[in-house]
């Protein structure tokens, strides 16, 4: 007998740990064939969960938001979150939990009666942004794609209809773009595939207030503005209002706070990574020793 | 070596078929993680595929607009559907045919760079309202969750974005009705979980034009409107208006042609299922040992 290889990252699944590339989720399970799902990502840093119970209680709220109910205490969902990073033996890694509707008995389509499914895997840490993406800031296109309004799908609840986001982003990969921001039926962008948006205009921040996922790193940039005496306005935000700010920057468990230096080809204010930028990136990663945030992996 | 047991359905999945209750997609495949995924569903009847070129077809528009490439001809996917129909030994059979994005590379967000997977089963015929519903005709709840729009996702690609008809379903299921129809932001109805709407007034047809799947059903049931010398109109349909038609039914591949009595607890014209409505269904499943449209399998 081999020992399962657990290198690229382990899965928990119908009761047991397996190597990532095994973990699967039935052909049938409306979680795949309705996307009928809640999710949330946590990252590890430096052997640290960072904001592991804020992660979780917006888990739980998106699953009680589809009543999806993953069966499971906060508790054993972070056990099982724990063995996944473990099994891994990642220092840094993106620790996903997910709860999919199941299926109801056969011939009824009746959500009610199906038995939700609770999963979670552990990957190498994921970058939304490449090390020179970060160094000289991003390249953003502004799509006319729309994101679906939260009259059709609540965007607060994590969840994976992403197609909006996937079509806006193939079409800025093949302008040249290195990723995309959706915009809403008023034309005020809202976010983009994995992050939030913020612009710097006169020294304070605006970031987009509705429908947008509230992210735990937006959240983490308005706790660290606070504590520096920033304003915040959380409230819609123009496109040409973001073309015209000082500086642009997204934000996302996916890397932080990320330098938006382009948009639609033209530069956003000096065009070089901004001083607020980079001063809210560095205490984002500081953030990540601060004990209230960080909770230790016990490999 | 036991035989391997198809009876409750067969799939094709990575180059083999498999009995239905193990078929999987891997749980990293952003056909889940971002519903990055197009499909459609072809009804076996009494041994033959009904308007197999027309699904096929269709399969393939969904396929490109969403860039993906199910890599298979299609007489492939035609041979692979059969022989999931064969083995599961089905003469009345629900299959269907499904593509997903697969992975890029590890560390790559770029689409462009996955290999797309084609998937497909075959399982016992699916019927979106039960015996008793088909004959007393459906009671339906007109929900305030909005369709999804055509501005954020193409609703003529057909795709698992579903998460506002399984909220709808839900509010419409509590409320005691059997099934619901979503609206547009005019408050126009569109559609449903499976299904395309007809309104029946003064003897001539209208059905929702925008914001919806062009349904097969749909279609038929034109062509045979057509083939009658019955008027259809494809425009906006206010809710009101359907709430005021002679007679209203649902179009879909899971049932074909059904009754709706009731809306909203309130009833549709006589409260009873119309001759128009009974004339269409008659004729939809006549329609089906039609050699125009019905591609025997060759068991
Ligand atoms: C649609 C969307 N918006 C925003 C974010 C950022 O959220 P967080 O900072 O919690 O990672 C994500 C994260 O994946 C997302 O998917
Ligand atoms: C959203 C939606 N609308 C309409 C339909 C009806 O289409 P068809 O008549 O091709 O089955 C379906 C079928 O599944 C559907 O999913």
């Amino acid at each position: 007998m081999t020992l399962p290889d657990y290198s690229q990252g382990a899965a928990w699944q119908r009761g047991s740990y397996v190597p990532i590339a095994q973990a699967s989720v039935p052909l049938t399970d409306w979680g795949f064939l309705r996307s009928d799902a809640a999710y949330d990502v946590v990252t590890v840093w430096d052997g640290a969960f960072f904001r592991l119970d804020a992660h979780l209680e917006r888990f739980l709220r998106s699953c009680s938001r589809f009543r999806l109910d993953p069966g499971r205490s906060p508790e054993e969902i972070v056990a099982i979150l724990e063995q996944c990073v473990r099994l891994a033996g990642l220092r840094s890694a993106y620790v996903e939990m997910l709860c999919t509707r199941g299926q109801p008995p056969w011939g009824s389509r009746d959500p009610r009666q199906a038995a939700n499914q609770f999963y979670a895997f552990a990957v190498p840490y994921v970058w939304i942004a490449n090390e020179e993406q970060r160094r000289r800031g991003l390249d953003v296109r502004i799509s006319g794609v729309q994101r679906i309004p939260p009259a059709s799908v609540d965007p607060t609840a994590k969840n994976y209809h992403w197609n909006d986001m996937t079509m806006g982003l193939l079409e800025a990969l093949d302008a040249g773009a290195d990723t995309v921001l959706l915009t809403d039926a008023q034309g005020n962008v809202v976010e983009g595939p994995g992050f939030n948006v913020f612009a710097v205009r006169a020294g304070r921040l605006v970031t987009p207030r509705e429908g947008v996922l509230e992210g735990i790193t937006r959240r983490t940039v308005m706790e660290i503005a606070q504590s520096q005496g920033i304003a915040v306005e959380a409230r819609a935000l123009p496109a040409d209002e973001l073309r015209g700010a000082d500086e642009a920057f997204l934000s996302t468990s996916g890397g932080g706070v990320l330098p938006v230096t382009r948009i639609d080809g033209e530069t956003v204010g000096s065009g070089e990574v901004g001083a607020m930028t980079q001063r809210l990136a560095e205490t984002y990663w500081a953030w990540h020793r601060d004990p209230r945030y960080a909770t230790p992996v016990r490999y």
